[in-house]
């Protein structure tokens, strides 16, 4: 059947998939059929070797955004995709996460459709949702919070609006790509009233052999010292009332997490 | 191995399990696994029975909860799930989109943890997500939003404190639960001076045969007559310039969303 297509005229398919915060085991099952049948895999700098295992026959290449390290421009990913499914091949464009949080799947979505070339979008775990989840935080929970808000530390301009205007406390706070500003937003955050001693933590590297975590409070957080080295890693910090479930959870039951990430 | 593990004096394990938005192929791969191996699998009502077929070898017994229905009560789940680990039987406590979020995760987690039963949780794709990527709406977008709030609408005094204290148009904003107040938010949105014409959407039954979706802008919302029937289905409403991005998408390519969700 490969044969077949890929000696057709016709136009192949480009998949924008989300490969989840790093373990292959939380890929979706249409994630893990799109990589086993592609032809060609254009892959995030962090995605983990187990994941593009899974795509045994694809051509591979790293087009990998990461702090401090050279990447592709997003306009060749763009073009690189494009020549590909002109030729009839299967392309998957493999990113951490979900193509659609943080991600430029709609970027990457309205170029393939500047350029007239089929494509679908495969979500995936966000790490939005799945590092919390990876360190025991119910990002909801009855009585703690029935909201949660997720933004990028990247750029003041980006989460200063919006982290200014909530009343303290009001809700559990996701921040992606906030490790470099995280003693200045909660220090902000400080100023704006919220609690020193609200929970907070950060997950690095949830869900791959690298994993590490660091629970605290608020306070600790907008400290001088850095609480953990965090050597380039992609890190997700969670604030909020809701980090004490992951205590309380932790505390008592320290192996199940960890169970869980390696339980095969 | 099963009828050893049967015979075993040991605890059984519960596995929380997140079933995603409805497609069972948007399963994580470990969710499928834990569903293949489990002996019971206790089930939210709204979880698709292609999905529980993933599970041929066990019991399953529904204890949804589902609007204006009957429903089982929290305490019974957890007496369930407690039972049959202490038997020895591996359990799937299989919820809709992710345990953690608006799922009662870190309730059942507590349960298991003070009765003394080995648990661990698998994440799932959040319907918060999910759904809005089934409709082509990327959450963040550069140059539209590099924020996103997920709120449930089901009580006023959970999303009304957050809501308000929003700059109008600041982040893009996740309904859950907010079909049967969908007037009522809209309207104090507009109240609040987001724009009559910020883009909104409604995803009903995402990612299941029963998918329908609306498109049209807040002021519409906020109208008496409501856009669409809503018969129950689960829902979830997005508001903010992204949803700009999916009315690009479907215009110019309406099949692609479709075929994405149907393509085997």
């Amino acid at each position: 059947m490969s044969g077949v297509l890929e000696a057709s005229p016709r136009l192949g398919l480009v998949s924008l998939v989300g490969a989840g915060p790093g373990d292959p085991e939380l890929l979706t099952l249409r994630a893990a059929k799109r990589l086993a049948e592609a032809d060609l895999v254009l892959y995030d700098a962090l995605v983990q070797v187990a994941t593009l295992d899974l795509a045994p026959r694809a051509q591979r290449f790293s087009v990998g955004k990461r702090a401090g390290r050279p990447s592709t421009r997003q306009e060749a990913i763009h073009a690189l995709m494009i020549r590909a499914a002109r030729r009839g091949r299967r392309v998957v464009r493999l990113k951490c996460g979900d193509p659609f949080v943080f991600g430029r799947g709609g970027e990457e979505a309205l170029a393939l459709l500047a350029a007239g070339i089929p494509f679908e979008v495969v979500p995936g775990l966000s790490s939005a949702l799945a590092a919390p989840a990876a360190l025991g935080v119910p990002l909801t929970h009855r009585g703690l919070a029935s909201s949660f808000l997720v933004v990028s530390g990247h750029a003041e301009a980006a989460w200063r609006p919006v982290v200014d205007a909530l009343p303290p406390g009001a809700t559990t706070l996701v921040l992606l790509m906030g490790l470099g500003a995280r003693s200045e937003i909660a220090g902000r955050l400080l100023e704006l009233g919220w609690r020193r001693s609200t929970p907070a933590a950060i997950s690095l590297a949830a869900a791959t052999p690298a994993e590490r975590s660091w629970f605290g409070e608020l306070s600790d957080l907008a400290g001088a010292a850095p609480p953990l080295e965090v050597d380039g890693l992609p890190g997700v910090i969670v604030i909020g009332e809701v980090v004490g479930v992951a205590e309380a959870l932790r505390e008592q039951a320290p192996g199940f997490l960890q169970s869980a990430a390696t339980r095969a």
